[in-house]
């Protein structure tokens, strides 16, 4: 059975080779992606309601999604391979809502852009917030330095290339001091409301708050 | 032997009783305080060369305390336990730091407060970056969800206060979205500089980015 393109399990990775070798490629290819998914889903709700990563088990995680325990590792080699593959998923998913709305606002101003990356990444966590709490806690406390280090750079790049593209930023300024700004921004003022209010942070205000401190602080960073 | 004051330790607090009978109290008093405060430094200095809380032992905590391995449970009940006073203890320094600076400038501008206040934070960080890239790593791992958002409000309140009495606040306006903002910033903006750069993030820049971007922030949030 081929894996997800999405799972980075070497246990699923070993098994890619015999399965290719199916006739029916293609309907595998998909149920696996299905699987692999309905994994990910059940592992964010079991966390949700578990409250505790160390609570969550492979046996509950698969009763939720619908498979047998023992398929589970042909598509993650671990539990914690699996909270990797979800907690980097879902910021890639922020990220890529970052870039689209900057994107679309490609040589609007200042302030439409950073209104509507605001908009864009918040919308993202407005129908799951109890799953946003859960995922920030758990990328607390277990992502590793290095991965974490890496996907802000991620996000601080994205915000660079947004800020350097509005129409009314400084011709030749480094963008890099205003784009650190406003991802410290953005990632700590929603991790911490989605963290301290798991029910759901008051979105609107949250919206307000953080765009204009965002563009208050690109502003002042805009001879750095 | 009584155990320090600032030691959180049940083993150690259920020792106290027969070490408050002992005639030379307070020397003993002291040695204890010393001890007690020997293994945190100790600690930290494992932790920082382990590059890992999981490769942290009593044993060599204990041996560069220059304690006796059994002592160290008069003073902490685990390793957990010491972990929780070493973060508890700094991130109260901190907020003492916070605290004085602006206490220091109290019916100053808010320009002002906030630099004194960045300048107060940093000068904490200078001398031993490397303890605090640790901690930072330490705290996000390590610490519970309650023991983080309890001491985040601790310095939100502290900013609040700072706010509310510069001079060019404006009279009844709440600072409590400007604050949250400065402690986003401030938080966001050395915990990351410190574990990015263990070694010694830039001070100088990372002083006048946190302060131009604070008070902008600050600033931006005035009729909130």
């Amino acid at each position: 059975m081929k894996p997800s393109r999405t799972s980075s399990s070497p246990a699923a990775r070993k098994r890619a080779p015999a399965a290719a070798q199916g006739t029916r490629r293609r309907p595998r290819q998909e149920r696996a992606r299905h699987t692999a998914r309905a994994l990910r889903e059940a592992f964010v709700q079991v966390l949700v309601e578990r409250r505790s990563y160390a609570a969550v088990t492979v046996r509950e995680v698969s009763l939720v999604a619908g498979t047998a325990i023992g398929s589970f590792y042909d598509y993650y080699s671990s539990m914690d391979d699996l909270a990797r593959v979800s907690l980097h998923l879902r910021s890639k998913a922020l990220l890529a809502a970052l870039r689209g709305a900057g994107a679309e606002h490609e040589g609007a101003p200042l302030a439409t852009k950073v209104q509507a990356i605001v908009r864009a990444v918040l919308a993202r966590h407005q129908r799951t917030p109890r799953e946003w709490a859960a995922h920030y806690l758990l990328e607390r406390h277990f992502s590793s330095l290095q991965a974490y280090l890496a996907m802000y750079e991620r996000f601080v790049q994205a915000w660079a290339h947004a800020i350097e593209t509005a129409s009314d930023w400084p011709k030749g300024a480094s963008p890099a001091t205003a784009a650190l700004g406003a991802q410290t921004l953005l990632y700590g003022l929603v991790a911490h409301a989605c963290m301290a209010a798991p029910e759901g942070p008051d979105m609107q205000a949250l919206e307000r708050t953080a765009t204009r401190a965002i563009i208050a602080c690109v502003h002042a960073a805009q001879d750095e």
